[in-house]
């Protein structure tokens, strides 16, 4: 990689407030654990110094700070064991959650789903209670899925987002190979983007926002049970079976996932757009849905065409732990003392 | 900066294609000159060892790519004249131009304003021209000018977005101290997400692009003439003087910037969101504008709110060059042989 280095002339090095996250160059070399800690279960895996998992867990989720902790410590037993590996000898632990993580320090809060509210330094805690001298790498989940999504692509990622569609809708971005975490954390935060001017009321307070046309929330809003299978599983079989409204939903919600595309390429300009959550379980049937949306307006639009916005969009890997992955490969970035 | 650095476990180095631009870290200490190659005007100065502005020179462009490299040239002479530095004695030159960059190798194409149509490898043919083995950084004008708003900055600042509102609407991003140029050179391109479904027609083919309503070209197509100033100044002046037309104009302009703002910051976070561009000739007036309109979104939305959108933004120095200061900067950093 070569850098051209600005000159600070004026004598401000202003550096870097935050662990810069690169991926693409060696560093330490072992086995490590990553968490992805949600707001119902906790997936586990444990990846060899070949960057394989090699063994996964999940439990349910105990909320709280001790549930939090406790939770993720057994796990991290668990797979070191399973994988015939001391704890001691794990190369760092990564953790990914819902909520606003300071990487620098490993505190957390308002991880409201994890019923985790003032600021804790979780990172720190995971780490005293191992009783093991153990780098511990807290992030962001979606930020973890990032880097996840990247290492478990079939070619060689360093640029992408994976933009989320579960309850609400937000994006991780690895940008030149580098997480972008952003100035307060919250780059990504892409759901509370008004899509439809005077459009339906957010919970955030705005109207029209992305997150209510493009979330799993608003597949269940717009096709209502009782169902046997998730919403979106439902209405994409329906609309595949020609049900007329159904084709109706079914054409909007892909329609407000490509607005959130074309968000994240036009302000990015991100290489590849990786699509997770809840309601990627669709599979491909939604990533059709995605693409057609993207063509149709790329076909009345040379620019859009320039961008080949429906190229970048993939789907991430069925059923793959991908933010636990992710927090695996930040946890053996980590350096003790650094983080 | 500390670094945690990722393992690429399966032997994959992917690397990075072009050259990082990194905002703090000293390099190549000497003077230096940036241009900034606009459709009408080429404004260059030259920047001293300290970081100082010292000499500010500006010209009528010449289209088409001798015209370009001539006038570079011709402004490169003049200015190490004004300062008394030999050509050979420069650390750098920077060429900031509204094109498609390849900062890699100093090509640049689709420079229509400019006249360049194909792919001319520009950086090399202004260092042939001057004969002097300097190295010519070329880069897209808005990343330039997000360098420069750093640099000019009354404090420390390694995180910006450089949006400007002139004839579209586009930005340069500067992220944790690094230009984000994206996978295509296109990050920033914010002007062409549209803001209004079924809004007004863009020459994008796409409607109700965010351009065709913050843009220069959007408030002279709102508030025609005749005028003996440019038409934002005559708009900002007649609202303020209480013309209810004006005020109703003015107001959603500053709506659409401020939904840009909320773009940049809520993809990226960005830290600040300096506006530039002719419009910002507007001065305070402008600014109180959008912050009012950022102030009465966040006063609807606590969400918005604790994003604090109204203090991250400011205006681009009156009158500065900072699309030239930036390039003077990315020229002195510019390595031979990497370029």
């Amino acid at each position: 990689m070569s850098e051209h280095l600005i000159t600070a002339p004026d004598g401000r090095v202003p550096g870097q407030a935050t662990p810069a996250i690169v991926v693409g160059t060696p560093s330490q070399p072992g086995w490590s654990v990553g968490l992805d800690v949600g707001g119902t279960k906790v997936l586990g895996v444990i990846v060899d110094p070949a960057g394989a998992v090699r063994h996964e867990v999940r439990a349910t989720t105990v909320r709280g700070v001790d549930g939090v902790v406790g939770g993720g410590v057994a796990a991290v037993h668990e797979l070191a064991a399973l994988a015939g590996v001391g704890v001691d000898d794990l190369a760092g632990i990564g953790i990914g959650l819902p909520g606003v993580v300071d990487p620098h320090d490993g505190t957390v809060e308002h991880a409201v789903n994890l019923g985790i509210v003032d600021r804790v330094a979780l990172g720190g805690l995971v780490a005293e209670r191992l009783g093991a001298h153990l780098p511990v790498q807290v992030e962001n989940d979606l930020n973890m899925a990032a880097l996840g999504a990247a290492h478990l692509a079939d070619e060689a990622v360093t640029d992408l987002a994976f933009l989320a569609l579960g309850t609400g809708v937000a994006a991780g971005l690895l940008l030149d190979g580098r997480l972008r975490r952003g100035a307060t954390g919250a780059a990504g935060e892409i759901g509370h983007l008004p899509l439809v001017v005077g459009g339906r009321a957010c919970k955030c307070g705005q109207a029209g926002c992305i997150e209510q046309y493009a979330s799993g929330t608003a597949i269940d809003a717009a096709w209502p049970g009782p169902h046997t299978r998730p919403a979106p599983l439902e209405l994409f079989d329906a609309a595949a079976g020609g049900d007329a409204h159904a084709i109706e939903v079914r054409d909007q919600f892909a329609w407000a996932v490509s607005s959130a595309v074309r968000i994240l390429v036009l302000t990015c300009d991100v290489q590849h757009v990786v699509i997770g959550g809840g309601v990627s379980g669709v599979g491909q049937p939604l990533l059709d849905a995605v693409r057609a949306a993207l063509s149709a307006e790329a076909q009345a639009s040379p620019f859009l065409a320039s961008m080949g916005l429906a190229t970048r969009v993939s789907l991430a890997p069925l059923g793959a732990p991908v933010g636990a992955v992710g927090a695996a490969l930040a946890g053996r970035s980590a350096r003790e003392g650094a983080v």
